[in-house]
């Protein structure tokens, strides 16, 4: 029992327990010692130890094989209160809005169905309204590093049940940080995923519209494990989708970072620090950093609270809210009811701003792989919250609201601690379908850090080596599809990822072919020279229909690099450049056409 | 001047003309004298012949290889007066609204920059609200098949102007049906292409989520051409987007129907029997009908008028409508200043209807590659419509109000003359993006009715040949991966067909590489001749992966034919065949090799 009391609950850790032949029954024993051990931390809403005991026996009970199955065999996790639980009450942490689901909601179906055990539902911010932790009757959930401090919301209990070693991971929501801000609070790992990946079936809405299940593990390969089985389409849920296209992981990443002007730490020189080495450390990684201008983003930011959105949250609870007002907290009730004087023309009018703000922060995405941000500018104590109840949550969400408005993912990921031994975190996000990518960026900081799990003391896992796996194809281009040229557009529309510049060997000559203008690559014998031109990662099953586009005599075979390696490229048919100019002088295609411009 | 009086102004027609000397000034006369005769037609709100004259004079002086450029050389068009031609007043058909813009809308500087010339403004329904015709101030454009008829709406003058052979084409606008609906009223193609798809910048909103700018044409043909030029994506509007996948034309095409008892005419016999007749046009093109549920379809297009979109219309001129109500006609004030009632939490619960309804009805689409309806259910007189301004109205919309809630993309194509002489139309509606492939069957439906062109009494031009494609992409093939031949089993593992025997136009010379044998082709200027081949379907989503694995100096790019046409195919780069035998004079690869073997 010794051995097991200092068990890390991180999957690998656990997997190798089970492995060597504990029982899901002990496990369960030791979670049930382990939260009876923390006293009043009022993370929990509601739990029933007799259910979780029958179900860990029943799978202690399983035939070995059936086991090798379940992906998540064994593994205990927790439960935002807003996510139905078959058999335990959903409160969203207002006890009069309270029932009692006859079905769990499908992403914990999901997660059940591959062995993995609800230990309970957790606390939160009062209908995910808040990004604190201190908005609900059933009081503050302790933080495990500093009990004066805010736990961070909304999703306050689950990210504190994995911080303190409780569970394996938990699941929140994220509607403006509330998957994030705790997270980053609590040392560990937060998952915002892209949103309709995760089915929001048996969850109670906040902002339907921009509203994602989320995911707090130990460490970055966790949540992906958990996300594996997580994910799915959900014909139940309107706002599910199916997967967009997902980019490979870039050889080199470029990394977005604010410009210095517009980052924001509200005085704390300790948040400051750690940010600017955590970009050393993105550096040291082998990552470039790329000055973004940030305004646009904090700009649409605005809107959650500012604009419409405020609506969908009276939406989701209009009847219980309009009839039992008192049954909600004083803050909670201005916020929701304040939404009822919005109109129609202004929730469009709003729909229509941000979808302006997409427009014009969409190009950042050409440039930058993914934005690195604080995970928020500070942290609070629960003193200071009584007294600026709106004013100090609302600083909490200056790097998450954007998020989910924009239609990205994210991960909070653990940077460093404080002198005063508080976690401080830093958020990667990048379009929406990059959220593996995005862990993969995280997980390789995370281990950078050296920092311990939560606060369990226990280091992180060496994590096994992910196979790096290609789906896409290497494609060279030289001419119009090179980035910011003409039919660029062709290969982003591919879902196509730029991997970086290249040169061919020195052996091309490169001509000018008109109607319309684009290079030619003749390989030659002799007096060839090398020619820039750019890789691109192209889907494999959209290559073939780039390639059906390509007009004589241009077309797609070997083209040899200066690196002495080859890759798939754009060819030309020696007819075709007869009597066109020869223009390898130039040395790559932009050059040419620069020099055509006085 | 008596063969100009009876040109067709469809686009080949027009192109003919123009090869043959004719002078965009001389057009414009002609078109002009069209106008001049056709009286009080109430088509148009805004014109400037002198301009248009000074802009055919500016075409007519520019030298032949600048006029090869413009695909819509001289080509006469017109504009609804909610989108904004420089120069021109925008009415909106609402006086005190009106304003003179400084700048042409988007999608008319594009137009105009590829050679179309504006012949004016046309009238429509107040602010784009109605599928009419006759709520305007500027009267009711006269329908030309029967005065007595409304001539639909709301791009009523557009509609009629193509359909009297005043222009070649025209440009609409559509939210519910108004590129639609006076589309089948007229006798004339109406494409209502992806929302986002053409610029909206410099367009009046009516529903600025739900617009699109429409295109009036003669033909299908002409329809695409004019996309061609029209489409671009445009940083300045919010909800232009880059194009999404476009699968290529199905080889069989699967048209869902509605059920017949969901199959709505309004008792009239003659539109009824014409859709029944449409649909057994579509049969012996090669469709396969599909009944569907059309029901899902027909609830959500209640939430245009009966949910909170209406708000949008009222967003988009609050303003102006809340200071000057008295400047709206009656009905179109009550529709829009009626949006004042609803509330944000309305707004967002349309939305998450439309979203429910958008789910469950996006399966469809994987039984069938288009849906075939009526236009409208039946056609209208003006003196019905004074009675019941609202209702009838309403009963046009029936099978257009659900598509662009829906993102969906639609062709109105006509399908007879009722036994009085009045069109009949049928729409093919399909998901975003289809546009092209809707107006290849459209093409080939309109085609086989024998209709004429609008009101014109000219006969469809005979269409040059699309080449027929499939789901799957034409790959010729000369060497190993022929039937029977080595590396055949490449493409057969990939799922691929055989087409059949295939030759090269004789331009090309075959000469046999080493390591491993394989032929490769290269065109050539003379001298060269036939080489026999075969045409293999791959699918299109493996070909990539094909691709992938030829080796140089192998490649694939444009194959020219003995037919006059091209295939994708097998090409070799130049220097890869140098010092390898000319083996062209045995016309094909398994000559050669029979020729090796004793």
């Amino acid at each position: 029992m010794t051995d097991l009391a200092r068990l890390s609950l991180d999957l690998s850790s656990l997997a190798k327990l089970y492995a060597q032949g504990l029982s899901p029954v002990v496990l369960v024993a030791e979670v049930e010692r382990r939260i009876a051990a923390q006293g009043d931390d009022r993370v929990w809403i509601g739990r029933d130890p007799a259910v979780l005991k029958a179900q860990a026996e029943a799978l202690a009970t399983m035939p070995p094989e059936e086991r090798a199955k379940l992906p998540l065999f064994g593994v205990p996790f927790a439960v935002k209160d807003n996510i139905d639980v078959a058999g335990l009450g959903t409160t969203a942490a207002c006890p009069a809005f309270a029932y009692r689901p006859v079905t769990s909601a499908t992403v914990v179906e999901r997660l059940v169905a591959a062995g993995a055990l609800v230990v309970g539902k957790t606390n939160l911010d009062q209908f995910a309204t808040g990004l604190v932790g201190v908005r609900s009757p059933y009081g503050v959930p302790r933080n495990p590093f500093d009990p004066r401090y805010v736990p961070g919301g909304s999703s306050s209990g689950s990210a504190v049940a994995v911080a303190a070693g409780l569970v394996s991971f938990a699941l929140g929501t994220d509607t403006a940080g509330s998957g994030r801000v705790p997270a980053g609070i609590n040392n560990i790992v937060g998952l915002k995923p892209t949103c309709g990946a995760l089915s929001t079936t048996g969850v109670v809405p906040a902002c339907r519209s921009l509203d994602c299940v989320s995911i707090f593990a130990l460490t970055c390969a966790d949540a992906e494990a958990v996300l594996d089985v997580a994910e799915a389409p959900d014909d139940a849920d309107a706002y599910s989708r199916s997967s967009g296209p997902r980019p490979p992981v870039p050889a080199t990443w470029r990394v977005g970072v604010p410009r210095p002007e517009q980052r924001d730490f509200q005085n704390d020189a300790s948040a400051k620090a750690v940010y600017e080495a955590a970009l050393e450390r993105l550096k040291a990684l082998g990552a470039t950093l790329v000055e973004i201008d940030l305004a646009p983003f904090l700009e649409t930011a605005q809107l959650l609270y500012g604009g419409a959105w405020v609506a969908e949250r009276l939406a989701a609870i209009k009847d219980f809210a309009t009839k039992q007002p008192e049954a909600l907290l004083p803050v909670t009730r201005q916020i929701i009811l304040g939404a009822d004087r919005l109109s129609a023309v202004d929730a469009f009018q709003g729909i229509y701003k941000l979808r302006e703000y997409a427009k014009n922060t969409a190009p950042v995405w050409q440039q930058i792989d993914a934005l690195a941000v604080p995970t928020a500018p500070t942290s609070y104590t629960v003193e200071q919250l009584d007294a600026e109840p709106i004013k100090y949550n609302s600083v909490l969400g200056t790097y998450t609201n954007f998020v989910n408005l924009l239609d990205l993912s994210a991960v909070a990921v653990p940077a460093a601690l404080s002198p005063q031994g508080l976690p401080i975190g830093m958020t990667l996000v990048a379009p929406a379908w990059h959220d593996r990518r995005l862990l993969s960026l995280a997980g390789r900081f995370h281990a950078a850090t050296g920092l311990a799990m939560g606060a369990t003391g226990h280091t992180l896992p060496v994590a096994a080596p992910r196979p790096a796996t290609d789906s896409a194809i290497r494609l060279a281009v030289f001419g119009a599809h090179l980035q910011g040229q003409p039919l660029n557009h062709e290969l982003a529309n591919l879902g196509a990822v730029l991997v970086g510049p290249c040169r061919t060997a020195p052996e091309y000559r490169m001509y000018a072919l008109a109607n319309p203008p684009r290079p030619g690559l003749i390989r030659v014998a002799e007096k060839g020279e090398a020619i820039g031109g750019e890789i691109w990662a192209v889907p494999a099953d959209k290559l073939g229909i780039f390639v059906k586009g390509i007009r004589a005599p241009l077309g797609v075979g070997t083209v040899h690099l200066d690196d002495g390696g080859t890759v798939l490229g754009f060819i030309c048919e020696g007819l075709g450049v007869q009597g066109c100019p020869d223009i390898t002088r130039f040395g790559d295609w932009r050059s040419y056409k620069a020099s055509l411009t006085p």
